[in-house]
């Protein structure tokens, strides 16, 4: 339906975000992104129906950040926990560079009158954590276990929620916030499955299990 | 550990909001409870270890009275989505009477520094995401698979979130937020699953699918 990797999608959507961080992302208008690349209406439209779009699209950035890291040398090298904790912190880094554009977009996805917005979001966040789990479970069955959907679900809600107010360096704090979710979900796992079959998938309790850049 | 449905208990609980409500949830020290009270610090000891144990007894009785609605006449005569809808709304009703001390008390969990107190609350919203399903669900088996754990986990956090903004009368737009959620995970599920063999647990498209108080 849309162009992806297209260097005039890009741009518009750069345009929007970039605009939005001048002012906020309720006062952009498509024609405000028009008049900025010097573009028609009508060849915004090829790419975006409406400006909702294009809060999709700066998410779709982040999925796609996430996804490609997943195939970068050494991954898969890291063990299961910490292969997650990578994979969320690449999505947000990848959000990180505006974050206040990008909590105006959540804000006003979570205005009343605008569930018709909302619906899809809930969606796409069982579609994002979905991606995280294909991401990070080769050879991490014991993860999987451990780690049960619905709690990966809280645990990258609540670390979105944690990052979206975070304004520590390098999101300091929102690493530490995830580090610790997944250390205890990793431990409560082992208390309830038992050891993990792969070694260093699971860290042992009193060591600092997960390391990262 | 801890003693329920002791009316000692219960006056700890309702004083340290009320306190909470005239200043702020930051504010309630243990030893203003218990002037208030005109009992003893070691008193409260009996009940509450530390202050962030009074959360959890605040969030157990939306438990407990979501689970008490569970067992009332009538409830297994809706459908599933409504029960889930009821459930829900229950839970967030018990904690409406103090919204805004339940907010301050939400944000000082997503404090950075307070991490040790947030990851038991990632365990709690999966225990409470349990409860609504384990409430909700007999002779519901289609609406148990059309909304998995993690959507049913995702909606309830987003309801909560936009609760915790909601000015709207008798909460009003969060019953309608919800509702939507509710609705738009069924429809996907029969498009998914086919449909119910349940007569009237997923409601038709075209219809208003969901009746509630």
């Amino acid at each position: 339906m849309t162009i992806n990797n297209d260097p005039m999608r890009d741009a518009i959507v750069d345009t929007a975000v970039e605009l939005a961080a001048r002012t906020s992302w309720e006062a952009v208008r498509l024609y405000d992104i028009v008049a900025e690349l010097a573009i028609s209406l009508d060849e915004i439209r090829l790419y975006f129906r409406e400006k909702d779009e294009l809060i999709d699209a700066w998410f779709d950035r982040a999925d796609s950040r996430m996804l490609k890291e997943a195939e970068s040398a050494g991954f898969l090298d890291l063990a299961a926990s910490e292969r997650i904790h990578h994979l969320i912190m690449t999505w947000l880094d990848a959000l990180a560079v505006q974050r206040k554009v990008t909590r105006q977009m959540i804000m006003s996805k979570l205005e009343f009158g605008h569930i018709h917005i909302q619906i899809p979001a809930v969606l796409r966040v069982s579609r994002t954590v979905q991606w995280v789990r294909e991401a990070a479970q080769r050879d991490a069955t014991f993860m999987r276990r451990a780690l049960e959907e619905s709690t990966l679900t809280t645990i990258y809600l609540m670390t979105f929620f944690f990052w979206m107010r975070d304004a520590s360096e390098n999101s300091r704090h929102t690493r530490q916030f995830l580090k610790s979710h997944l250390t205890m979900a990793a431990w409560l796992g082992q208390k309830i499955y038992g050891r993990d079959p792969e070694k260093g998938a699971v860290p042992h309790r009193r060591q600092i299990p997960l390391q990262f850049d």
